[in-house]
C-alpha cells in the first residue's frame, strides 16, 4: 500500500462515523418519543445503501470507457464479482459516501413516518438520484464535462457540494412536502430532546469530515489546504452563528453552535482544495451566518423540514458551491476576472437540485400511494417509538403517571 | 516509518475505542441501576489487561524459534525489556486486542458480581485463555500448524473469529453458569434502559473494526477487499436481523439493527480476507438471522447471559469460521471441492472454545471461592451502582420517592 | 504525501475530537443545570482558538530565522497568506492543540461564567499565553534553548507536558481564584450528572490521545515507543486511582477510573519518547495514585477548580515533566546519573506555570473589570443552562414540580 492509500482507508472509517454521529445529532434534537424512530432511519440506510452500493451502487457511479448517459451500468461491477480488488478500498470510501447522503435526507420527516416506508424511499433513492447524481459530479459525466463543453473551467466540487449536500437537501424538502407537516408543527414547539446528544453527534460530524473532504488527496499541499479549510470553515461558523443569534437578540447555545459548525462543514464540502484559508474563514462566517436565518424559513413558507435539512444542508451547500464561483484560486469571478466558473457552478447547482427534488418527489408520492408513507395519527401523537418500534429512548425515568395525563395531545413532553 | 506501519498505528487507535465503546455498548443495555458497574468492568479490563500486555501478555502471545507448547515464554519479553522498538506498534495492536477481547465477556455477568471479583477473573483469564489462544491462533502454535499436521490448508482467523470471540463467548458462557442468574431473570425483565447509548457504543466497534479487520493488512488489494466485508457483512447483518424480527412479528428497533451489526462484524472478523464481497453479504446476512434467534436461547436454557455475548460472539463466532470451511477463496468445499479447510475450521473451533469454556469456569469456581464472585442479594436488589460504586449513572432525575417505593423487588425502574 | 504526513494527518482527526471529548467529559461532570454552558466552552474555544490561529497563532508559535523574543511575529504568517502550502498539515495540526488547551481551562469554572466573559478570556488568553508558551517550548524560543545555555540536556517536552498541561492548569488556578467559589461549593455537593457521558468523553480523550502524543513521530520505533507508552500510562493510571481510592475507604467508580487515565495520559504526555515501558507503567501508577488525592487540595485550599484542572492537568503535568529528569533516556538522574535534565526540566515546569498563572490573573481581572466575569447570583442559582443560554440539557423528565421546590438553593438537584 501507497501512503494515500491508507491515508483513503482511514478517512472511510472517519466518514463511516458520520452516519451514526448524524444518527445521534438527529436522535438528540427529536423529541423523546421519537427518538429510535429518528436514528433507526440512519442505521437502516447504513444497512439499505450499503448492500445496494455494493450490488449495483459502485457500478452505477461511475462511466467506464464508451459509457455515457444517465449513469453507469450497473452490471459491469455487479456485486464486484468482476473488480479489480486495487480499487476496492476507493469502493469502500464511496461505500459510506452514499450510507451519509441518504440518511441526511431523514431529518425532515421525524416523528411521523414509519421504517418501512423509509426504507422502501430510501432504497430507491440511492438507486435512482445518488448514485446516477455521483456518476455526474465525479464518475466522468456531465457536470464532469460541463466546462468542456461550454468552454469554462470546470466545475469544482471536492467533496459533495452539489452531490451531497444539494442532493440531500433538495430530496429533504420534496420528502417533507409530500409527508406534510407535524400535527403540532410550530416555532419553538419542539425543542431537542437532549443537548449531549446533539453535542456527541456534531463531533463525530466534524471529526469524519476530515476525511470526508480530504480522503482522496494525494499531494501534501492540498491534503494540508484541505485540513486547513476544514478547521477554519466549521471554526468561523460557529462564530457566525453564535453572533447573528446574540444580534437578534437570541441566546446563545449548544445546538446554534454546532448548527454553525455543520453549515461551515457544509459549504467548505465542495470548495476546500480551491479557497485559501482566509477565504475559507469568511466563508464559514457566511454560512453560519446565512443557515441561522434560514432554517426559520420553514415556518414561513410551511413546509416541515423537521431538522432543518434544507436549511443547513440545500443552504449551505449553495453558498460553498456558488462562493466558488467568485473566490476559487485562478477561476473565481473575483480571482480570475472571468464569470465562466460561476456559470457552470450555477448550472451544477440548479441540475442537480431540480433533479434531486423532482425524482425525490416522484418517489415520495410513489411510496406514500403504496404504504401510506406516514404512521396513523393515533400513533404519531402516542409517540412513534413506542408503537412502531417496542422501544422508548430511555427506560428509567421515574414514574409519574398523573404528571403525564395533562400533556397536550403530540405535544412536548 | 511505511504506510502500512502508519495504518496499523491508526488501527490501535481506531481498536483502542472499541473498548469503551463496548462500555457504552454493555452500559446502555443493562438497568439503570447497574451502568457504572458494568461500564467499569470494561474500564478496569483496559487498566489491568493493559498492563498485563506489557508486562508478560506480549511475550505469551507468540512462539519465538525454538518455543513450543502451552504458551510463549512470559520472560523473552517481560515489560518489552529486551524488545525491539522496531516491534512496539505491533505490541501496542496487540495490547487493544487483548483489551477488548477480556471486556467481552462482561457482558454476561451484568447486575451482579462485584469489581473485586470481575479484576482478579479477569486478570486470570487473559494470562490463561487469552494470552495463550493468541498464540495458537496468530502466534505459531497448534492452530497455525494444524494444516501442515493434516495435509490439509491452514486455519484462517484473520481477526479472531476464534481467538476473539469464540473465546468471549465460551468464557461467557461459562461465567454465566458459575455466577448463576439474576433473581428476577426472564424474558422482557431487562429492557435497556438508553437506546442512544447502545447506539454510540455500536457505532464505536463499527467505526474500530476496520482497524481491528484490516490493522495488519499490507496489499492494498487485501487491504480494500478487508474493508469493503467490513462494510458488507454488517449491513446485510442489519438487514438480516430486522428481517427476521419483522416476520417474527416483533417491532424492529435500534437494539435489533445494532445486534445485527455486530453479528455481522463479528461473523466477517475471522473472514474478511478470504470471501468476495457477494459472500460477505451472504454471510452477514445468515449471521444476523440467526443471532436474532440465538439470543433468546439463553432464555431456553437457562443461563443468564445478560447481554448476549454467547448469542453474538460465540454464535457468530463459530459461523463465520465454519462459513470459511464452505466458502473461502479457493480452499472452501464449495469453492475448492475439498473439506480440508473446513476440518480444520471446526477442529480449531472446538478446540479454543473447548479450551476457553473449561478453563474459564475453572477460573470462575477458584474466584468464587475466594471473594464469593456475587454481590449479596440486598446489594443487587438496591442496585449494584449505588451500594458497591457509590455512583449512580444519571444525578438529575427529578425525586419522586412516592412513586419508586411500590417497585418490584430488583425490577425494572 | 509521504507516510508520516499521512500520519500526521489521521493525528489531526484524532487531537481534534478531543475538545469535543473534553466537553462531553466536562458536561457530564456537572450539574444537569450548567451542562449547556460548560459544553459551549469547549465548542466556543474551537470557533474562537480556530480562527485565531490561522489569523496569526500559528505564527506566533514559532521563531523564524532570525526572529526572537516574547513569540514569533503574527505577521509573517496572518492567514496563512504567505505560508508554504507544504507545512499546511503541520498548521492543521498545531491549530487542534490550541483548541484543546485552551478548552481545558474551562472546567475550572463550571456553574458561574458567562459565554461572552468566557470567549475574551479564551481569546486573548490563546493569544497571550498558549501561542507563546507554544514557540517557547516547540518554535526555537527559551525553554528549546536552556539546555544549550546551561550546557545540560535539553528540555524534554514531546507533546506538552509544560506548554498543555501546566500551562492549562495554571491558567485555570488563577481563573478559578478571581472568578471565585461556587456559592454551595464543598466536597460531595457536586456531584456528577451523567457517568455515560463522563465516560463518552474520557474515552474519546485517550482515543484521540494517540494521535496527540505520537503525531509527529517519523521513525517507526519512536512511534511505537510512544504508543504502547501511551497505552501503558492510563493503564496503570487507572489502577493507581482504583487502588488509591480503594485504599482509602472509597469505592471505586468510574469517575475515578476515568480520571486515573486522564491522569496517566497527561503525565506521559511529555515523556512518551523518553521512557522504556516500564517506567510509563510506574508514571502512570504514580500519576494517577497522587491525583486521586490531588483533587482534594481544591477544599482545603478554598478554591473551586470545579472540575479538577488542577488536580489533574498541573499535577500530573508536573509529575510528568519532572519524572524525566529522573528517568529519561540516558540523562535522567537515575539512568544517567547527572541532574542536568532535571534542572532544565525544572526550569521549564517553573517557567511556565508561573508565567500562564500570573498573566491568566491579569487578563481574568481585566475581564472582570470589563464583564464581571461572573453570572448574577440568582442566575447561578436558578441554573445558569435556562437563564443564560435559553436551552436545556436534557428535556424529557417528566414534570413534577411539587417535588423539585424544597430543594436547597443552588444544591444538588
Amino acid at each position: 500500500m501507497e501512503a494515500t492509500d491508507v491515508w483513503t482507508l482511514a478517512s472511510t472509517a472517519l466518514v463511516l462515523i458520520m452516519t451514526p454521529g448524524l444518527a445521534l445529532f438527529y436522535g438528540g434534537l427529536v423529541r423523546v418519543r421519537s427518538v429510535v424512530n429518528m436514528m433507526l432511519f440512519s442505521v437502516s440506510a447504513m444497512g439499505v445503501v450499503g448492500v445496494l452500493w455494493i450490488l449495483i451502487g459502485y457500478s452505477m457511479s461511475y462511466f467506464s470507457d464508451g459509457e455515457s448517459g444517465f449513469a453507469g451500468s450497473p452490471f459491469k461491477d455487479f456485486g464486484l464479482v468482476n473488480t479489480d480488488p486495487a480499487s476496492f478500498i476507493g469502493v469502500g470510501f464511496g461505500a459510506v459516501f452514499a450510507m451519509i447522503t441518504t440518511a441526511l435526507i431523514s431529518g425532515a420527516i421525524a416523528d411521523r413516518v414509519g421504517l418501512g416506508s423509509w426504507v422502501l424511499f430510501s432504497g430507491v433513492w440511492a438507486t435512482l438520484v445518488y448514485f446516477p447524481v455521483a456518476a455526474w459530479v465525479w464518475g466522468g459525466g456531465w457536470i464532469m464535462q460541463l466546462g468542456t463543453w461550454l468552454g469554462t473551467p470546470d466545475v469544482i466540487d471536492l467533496a459533495g457540494g452539489t452531490a451531497i449536500h444539494i442532493n440531500a437537501g433538495a430530496a429533504a424538502l420534496a420528502l417533507a412536502i409530500v409527508v406534510g407537516k407535524r400535527r403540532n408543527f410550530a416555532q419553538g414547539s419542539h425543542k431537542p430532546h437532549s443537548i449531549p446528544l446533539v453535542t456527541i453527534g456534531a463531533a463525530l460530524l466534524w471529526f469524519g469530515w476530515i476525511g470526508f473532504n480530504a480522503g482522496l488527496a494525494t499531494e501534501i499541499g492540498e491534503a494540508g489546504l484541505i485540513l486547513v479549510n476544514t478547521l477554519a470553515a466549521p471554526a468561523a461558523g460557529i462564530i457566525g452563528w453564535i453572533i447573528t443569534d446574540v444580534a437578534r437578540g437570541k441566546k446563545p447555545g449548544v445546538v446554534g453552535a454546532s448548527s454553525g459548525a455543520i453549515a461551515g462543514l457544509v459549504a467548505i464540502t465542495p470548495a476546500a482544495a480551491n479557497l485559501s484559508p482566509l477565504w475559507a474563514l469568511l466563508l464559514g462566517l457566511i454560512a453560519g451566518a446565512a443557515c441561522a436565518f434560514a432554517i426559520e424559513l420553514k415556518y414561513r413558507l410551511g413546509y416541515d423540514d423537521s431538522l432543518d435539512v434544507v436549511g443547513l444542508h440545500l443552504v449551505a451547500g449553495v453558498i460553498g458551491t456558488l462562493y466558488l464561483g467568485f473566490f476559487a484560486f485562478k477561476d473565481g469571478l473575483f480571482t480570475g476576472g472571468n464569470g465562466g466558473l460561476l456559470l457552470v457552478q450555477a448550472i451544477s447547482v440548479v441540475g442537480v437540485a431540480t433533479y434531486s427534488f423532482v425524482v425525490s418527489m416522484i418517489i415520495a408520492r410513489v411510496v406514500k400511494a403504496l404504504t401510506g408513507l406516514r404512521v396513523p395519527r393515533e400513533v404519531e401523537e402516542a409517540g412513534i417509538d413506542t408503537f412502531a418500534h417496542g422501544e422508548e429512548a430511555y427506560d428509567y425515568l421515574p414514574d409519574v403517571t398523573p404528571a403525564r395525563q395533562p400533556e397536550p395531545v403530540g405535544g412536548a413532553r
